[in-house]
């Protein structure tokens, strides 16, 4: 996220700068503290603890009604998603998630009803994962109903997974199958807060970054932050069931939508490429969720798509864009 | 805030239920894990620690455009206002803020130099009081400008000022001067985070809340949380200068305004009456802000307004309600 435009730059509109854009404007403007160990950049914002060996953690994330969901989605799993995005962003830290605050904005005519099953959604799934609700804020919106949720966590400090620490060899991963989340898993995900916990236990996880804009976008943000390219096999990427089914609806292939549909919220991690067997193995014996490497990361700062005929292709950013 | 309904009462409309009356459900529904000191029901939610001898602060605050400020206003002062509300909160509880994340939705026309400049004010007032901004999330609205921010912060045990500790006898007292926000301090206020300090440091506060939504709705609150009464002399309410001005625009007396008008940002505390004359003489060599003591609390539960003939009026429910 960021505002700031260069000087003499011309002023343009949010959509034309896109939020990849904005996040770099705006990490040029924010401060950081001696208390900030990562702020703009990463799932979460990292931040030194009181808690000796620990990161204390912060993040917050937005569902607009009509953007994020729409009005006649269930009211439960709007509130589910609202509070399930953000203990996504602490499950791609490895992080553990603690306190939420919720801030509700909702036409003045809006069911109360209604509000009361979006909390419950919200309350459900935060139960789950251990997270107190303690506080919020309720105001008034001319039209759309807008969602907020802050949460906190913690992890600690050795385990704490970046997207900046990817290296050449490095294996890339992902969790579960990938495409067309549209068709209802944005609203009925599961947080992969235990698989990543499992992960930064059992490996020495060098990136992570759970799917929130699609494969090539937040693959392309690890990339960027760990100075790195990558070599993914098409063949490889575990296409979900739906987007195999479902993919002449938006006029996209199913790998198409595994690598640019936005919202699986499955994790996108590497791993250094000694320890793959050893983590595969344990892997399977803790989870059926499925665990794919996908490629591996290389030095050359491309990122080649490799097809089953060993074709290259550098693709260019894709993946769903808030602003465009 | 609040969305539960009791089983069998009727479906209502928030505008119905009012701000209050969520509070008072979602506290129902709130659970309180062992790390809540106070969740729903004070400005921000109190945590324990993991740093001996302090408390964690939690807040989040949303400003809705065209309800909280107009398109119109200057987008820097509007920004500023959004941060500066949750600073106020953290003040309120006479705790040091912290960190913030902001969440800005925006339609996808909205001018970038605009949301650069909303930016701005931003953490041009954080660096003020010394917040770090480390994140963040932007993402699309159909229509108006929704600006949330979460902010963290700390307070000492000893010090911590809970809306619940106004005890009968004590003094009420407020800084500043009350009434007509609107005609310009509600996007320019200074919050009281230096004088919450002092406070909580010269003085046994034993209840604080900042004035956000009028005098009236706010020493309730208090009121209610410390399940006493109060006392105020109608002639010691210190009114604004632009309330004693621009009242017919409001069609509301200038007292009215002050008991009424929300987002003064002033504070509201009470302190043991044997403390006032210390308090007050160190006060005023420290600050040349107004600080007024406006009654008493008492034991009764009735909220006494005590005009210039002695007339008692027990007021009811009134003040600025987000839904009404």
């Amino acid at each position: 996220m960021s505002f700031y435009i260069e000087k003499g730059e011309k002023a343009m509109k949010l959509g034309e700068i896109g939020e990849f854009g904005l996040i770099e404007k705006l990490r040029e403007m924010t401060g950081c503290g001696k208390g900030v160990v990562v702020g703009i950049g990463d799932d979460c914002a990292v931040l030194r603890s009181k808690r000796k060996g620990w990161y204390d953690l912060l993040t917050i994330d937005t569902l607009v009604e009509g953007v994020h969901f729409r009005p006649e989605d269930p009211p439960s799993k709007v509130g589910r998603k609202a509070m399930a995005i953000n203990i996504s962003d602490i499950a791609a830290m490895g992080g553990l998630p603690g306190y939420a605050v919720i801030s509700l904005a909702a036409p003045r005519d809006y069911d109360s009803d209604k509000a009361k099953t979006i909390y419950r959604g919200m309350k459900n799934i935060a139960e789950k994962y251990s997270v107190d609700i303690v506080g919020g804020d309720t105001v008034r919106s001319p039209k759309n109903l807008v969602i907020t949720v802050a949460l906190t966590g913690s992890v600690e400090k050795h385990k704490a997974a970046f997207r900046s620490g990817a290296r050449p060899g490095n294996r890339i991963y992902v969790t579960g199958t990938l495409g067309g989340s549209i068709f209802g898993k944005h609203l009925s995900f599961t947080p992969r807060v235990d698989e990543a916990r499992f992960l930064v236990d059992k490996s020495h996880v060098t990136s992570m970054i759970d799917l929130s804009d699609g494969l090539a976008s937040d693959l392309r943000r690890v990339l960027d932050e760990s100075l790195v390219g990558a070599a993914v096999r098409a063949e490889s990427i575990p296409v979900s069931t739906v987007a195999g089914k479902r993919w002449k609806e938006l006029k996209k292939t199913p790998l198409e939508m595994a690598l640019t549909d936005g919202e699986d919220f499955e994790l996108l991690f590497t791993v250094p490429s000694k320890e793959t067997e050893v983590l595969e193995a344990k892997w399977r014996r803790n989870f059926k969720l499925r665990l794919t490497c996908i490629g591996e990361i290389t030095r050359t700062r491309s990122f080649n798509i490799i097809d089953k005929n060993g074709k290259r292709k550098d693709i260019a950013k894709t993946g769903y864009d808030h602003f465009r």
